[in-house]
């Protein structure tokens, strides 16, 4: 599930006959009003009214608000799927499958621009940054942390988001060249046991020396 | 050295009799010049002749590039001071020391507006990623790694770093609610074993349960 293909954005039964583009209508409606009131409180009833069509034609061309955020934001993964498919599996590999899902994702130019997009606009303006709050906080964190039996779930969730968010960026944004031309493999051997031990408690494995001092290990 | 208050950014002797804000006009020239060159390529030299000052005043003024960096980023903390703060100490503390050291700075609202500040410009702007990369890579990674005993130090100080942003992103930025309401405590807890690991290479210690998985150990 790691190696997904990218959900295309397109339209689940077409153009309405003579509705023109009313799914595109209701896309930058969207748009607007995700970053009017954010996610929470954005509803498939208060998108179409903004859009000014029926609510049932925004579940003609949608299958619910986080479809309608996906689409809006043009995300061309589904943060539902890759959830889903780093959470399926073993638990003992749940770090190696969520570290390599991100790495995986950002390496597509076009889910690397969306998602830069959305870092941009959630570092300048606070009503971007709510709205990825939200959407990450009840669509992402929220699921994974349902599923976890350690202690503060929601706070580890958010740790473990906070490591890949930071390792995109240092890889992708920022470019520091050790952490940009190391193989994703590397990174992974890094990172998972991190991630393992946020969101399943068990200690790191791999052990390398210590750091240059006579208080060393 | 973790509570250590900010330096202030005060000219260390002064104004010129008679050459009006020469510190100023280095500082505006020197933040044109890291944009236009990168940090590795920009010199005392360069930043003089950019300034139309003579390269002694910048001498004069600043300890060296590095320092003409902080004052031009309007950073109210030197990274390197903050590096030897980390690095001081037991090895065995290391982790707790890093976590809790930029918890603290990132608290300081005018130090959080200065990072804020060279994130934007980051995310949006290659010039100023190559800046930002250049800088850390030789202020803060480089002086980091060359004390590590690790497997490729340099990505491990890269990904420590990662975390470390990452985090201090979820919390002050974007504000993920667990994230962001979470004690320094509870964060630096969380954290700190995970950059024990990356710099030192201790396993973790805290060990909680599992995931919710029949596969769960």
């Amino acid at each position: 599930m790691t190696s997904r293909a990218p959900v295309p954005r397109v339209p689940r039964r077409g153009r309405r006959a003579g509705g023109g583009d009313t799914r595109g209508t209701i896309v930058t409606a969207a748009r607007v009003e995700f970053a009017r009131v954010g996610y929470d409180a954005a509803s498939l009833r208060s998108i179409a009214r903004a859009a000014g069509v029926d609510p049932s034609l925004v579940h003609h061309y949608f299958d619910g608000k986080p479809d309608v955020f996906v689409a809006a934001m043009q995300l061309p993964v589904r943060p539902a799927d890759l959830v889903a498919g780093v959470l399926a599996g073993p638990a003992e590999q749940v770090g190696v499958r969520l570290a390599t899902a991100v790495l995986d994702v950002w390496e597509v130019p076009a889910a690397r621009d969306a998602f830069l997009g959305l870092l941009r606009s959630a570092v300048s303006h606070e009503e971007a940054a709510r709205m990825v709050r939200e959407f990450m906080g009840r669509e992402v964190f929220g699921r994974v942390a349902q599923r976890l039996q350690v202690p503060d779930p929601e706070l580890r969730a958010g740790v473990a988001a906070s490591q890949m968010i930071g390792l995109a960026l240092m890889r992708f944004v920022i470019g520091f060249p050790p952490v940009a031309r190391a193989s994703k493999e590397q990174l992974v051997a890094i990172v998972a046991p991190t991630l393992q031990h946020y969101l399943v408690g068990e200690p790191s494995r791999d052990a390398p020396r210590g750091l240059d001092s006579s208080h060393g290990e």
